[in-house]
């Protein structure tokens, strides 16, 4: 294996490590781990281990609840409202995506939303759980800060609130869609930033409209909506379905993730499980994706494109080429991480053993 | 009232009036009147009574099953499967939604998807109509006619596929967002085509990427998704969800229904409703919405923006100036109903009795 590159093993031992270190019990840090070792895994890199130092930095100003009691505050056949109890955001989601599954296998569909929640990860993680269990899954979420404005507006009131769709297919990729309704995410600013390089033009303008390109100086900036008007209101609908609804927070009551440690997020999400045997034959549907995935592909392409991706396909790839050949992280994100094992008396990264 | 303004009442006779000349029977002709005016009256003019035209040249055709028999061909507790057996549009919608908020009241959310539908409208109709039952609404379509390709490619393989997400307030007006997920809907186009305007750049492309602005001049025209990736990953999951997942017309099986009037279009659509009274106290709910409405409107508005807009707001007002003032119509398309009436023998738009 090359040098900047581990195994998904590697790197979810490594995370459970730290997190273990930091107090969260064994099962726990190993299930955060593995999460966010799949973020990784799948390209999501703005989500998977680039985010521990700052998970540290929560876990150790005491804004997260290592030994929570999750309860469901809301029930009935097709929902629940699960109050997580201020747990690291995985353990949050993992458990309502589980719910979610176990309650569309009776009626058909089920949503399950969260509130006292907290950053879980890719979106689509979440909404993979139904997949995997022959379901359709939808995720929506609160994000972590607000970045964006309401349209026209220079009030930052929104966050880039993120959704996920996963719908298996039969032959071909699951078709995985997983987006902000932002032009970008800070996911992939954090990245950026981590690899020295500018932002494109159209991910954020400064209070004048000017755009803003160093991914170091975007305090104040205002992140862009997809389709202008229409991505403002997607962000807004996304956030009432994923925080108003669930009492968490949403619009003013956001707080900036990025800068207060100790409060309480009370982070917003939700899922949604569809049950594809509920609608007819499971195999008939993933047989009518996989050709829909087909033709999408297959069809004539514009000049100078090469080829037609399917949502989810890149990252489809990305998992399977990491897992053949190892996680590739940025040298820079590699001496982070080795200083923060230094730092916290675990072994680095490259010294955890692969299994 | 002024000489191109209607009132609900008198419109929404003259469409039913159309419509059992057309052969519908007399309640299901005042249902198809009732929505197709209520379109109007909303200011969702490109689906009101300017496609009258274009549903009698279908139903003359033998494209719309005038006396269906109806039928759930799945069910569970929190969904159903709708089998339209090809009625208008209109009628299976507002059949899926009831039955939807009657199984949400159960459930929680229930989901009603739909098969051998037709056009049916305005997306946000339909996801009002649990908002009127202090439910959330959401509703997704596949469009009539595939306007728009894979991004990267040149074929026809997709719709402008709506969703609508209507959410109930206390005091201030509800949220509705309404959003094709192409930059423009072909609604929008008619009504530019209509009114003899041109079209802005950004609408729609050539096969060479130039951009068409005329909008009689759309033939072969690609219509671009919102976001570039983001929105044809929308197009393509809410037309997953809309069709494929009720085994209805998704990609290349949609056929062009402004071409081809007389086959079955097979056209799917969903709704979900999420009864708030399900997740805690209603009230309570909908102030947390009026806070968060006042909170985008209020804030810090950006040089030349006078005002901050939620989405359906404008659509809000519109509705209360129409009932007040009379629907204002275009003169070219009152002219166009004028001649319809004759062609027909019913009395024309203004003869038609307003009560």
């Amino acid at each position: 294996m090359h040098a900047n590159r581990v195994s998904f093993s590697q790197l979810k031992q490594f995370i459970a490590n730290a997190m273990i270190k930091l107090g969260l019990p064994p099962d726990d840090a190993l299930k955060v781990g593995h999460i966010m070792a799949e973020a990784d895994l799948q390209g999501s890199d703005g989500h998977g281990v680039i985010r521990l130092p700052s998970y540290a930095k929560r876990i150790k100003a005491g804004g997260i609840n290592l030994k929570p009691s999750m309860k469901l505050v809301k029930e009935k056949a097709g929902m629940a409202v699960l109050d997580g109890d201020n747990a690291m955001g995985h353990l949050v989601m993992k458990h309502a995506a589980e719910i979610a599954i176990e309650k569309a296998k009776n009626c058909g569909i089920a949503w399950v939303g969260s509130r006292f929640s907290n950053h879980a990860g890719p979106a689509s993680i979440y909404a993979r759980m139904p997949m995997e269990k022959n379901m359709i899954g939808i995720y929506f979420a609160v994000g972590g800060a607000n970045h964006t404005s309401p349209w026209g507006g220079l009030d930052m009131l929104l966050s880039t609130n993120p959704i996920a769709i996963a719908v298996p297919a039969k032959n071909e990729p699951p078709m995985v869609l997983d987006m902000a309704t932002t032009v970008t995410s800070y996911g992939k600013i954090k990245v950026k930033a981590q690899k020295g390089e500018s932002m494109p033009e159209g991910w954020m303008i400064d209070e004048n409209g000017a755009p803003i390109t160093d991914p170091h100086k975007t305090d104040g900036g205002i992140m862009l909506p997809i389709g202008g008007y229409k991505g403002y209101g997607l962000q807004l609908m996304v956030g009432v379905l994923a925080g108003t609804l669930n009492a968490a927070a949403m619009g003013s009551s956001v707080i900036d993730g990025n800068a207060d440690f100790a409060s309480k997020s009370n982070t917003g999400q939700a899922i949604l499980a569809i049950d594809l045997d509920a609608f007819g034959d499971v195999d008939e549907f993933k047989l009518r994706v996989d050709q829909l995935s087909r033709e999408m592909r297959e069809g004539k392409k514009m000049p100078n494109v090469k080829r037609i991706w399917l949502p989810g396909e890149q990252s489809y790839e990305k998992r399977k080429s990491y897992e053949r050949d190892g996680i590739e992280l940025h040298p820079n994100l590699i001496a982070q991480l080795d200083e923060f094992a230094q730092a916290h008396q675990i072994p680095t990264l490259m010294q955890t053993p692969s299994f």
